[in-house]
């Protein structure tokens, strides 16, 4: 694997799977590639919401917009700059708000693996 | 481990490990959690220069101003929204431009832990 640089063009987005928002990953360094991580951006619509127990860690970096994240201990919302870190097994809705958000996203082990398996 | 959100407020900045330049990083989740990944903020004073080689893998997501990274085979530059995927082995030049740098990073595994060993 070599180094290597990434913009929003470069993603190829594709429905997250498993659900029926619109909510588009684009993988940019995955299981393909041999690295310990999958590196993406994530695409949300205006107020979507996407449910899902975590099968991998999931770090997010918002890029636009706002997206809150829910726990059953509480809330947090986050913007531009700002950083999600949801450990794997939690239970987490992520929702948009009216602008929609673009994120950065890192995942350890590799999501499409752990989400087929 | 929970779920957390941070700003770059939350960062406790200090020099970057074994060099001299004007290069900070702030770890927000790292060894002391209990995860796989270490996660935090650099920031990067104008025109500074940053040469290592990384014993981990390193994911940067630039969110203010500009980085160039070159390797032995050239030379990517990142700027606000972009990715720079860096893989563990590699000999890396870091140099920000006349306007400093912020990034996101995740390093897997945890950088400082395989710093020091």
């Amino acid at each position: 694997m070599n180094l290597q640089k990434f913009s929003i063009d470069d993603a190829a987005f594709e429905r997250s799977p498993g659900q029926e928002a619109d909510v588009f990953v684009g993988n940019l360094v995955d299981e393909r590639h041999g690295g310990p991580v999958t590196v993406g951006y994530g695409r949300y619509g205006p107020n979507q919401t996407l449910a899902e127990t975590l099968t991998v860690h999931d770090v997010m970096v918002v890029l636009e917009g706002r997206l809150s994240v829910s726990t059953e201990t509480g809330t947090v919302t986050a913007g531009p700059g700002e950083i999600v870190s949801m450990p794997k097994g939690e239970a987490v809705t992520i929702r948009s708000h009216e602008d929609g958000a673009v994120t950065a996203y890192v995942t350890h082990p590799h999501w499409r693996v752990a989400f087929v398996t």
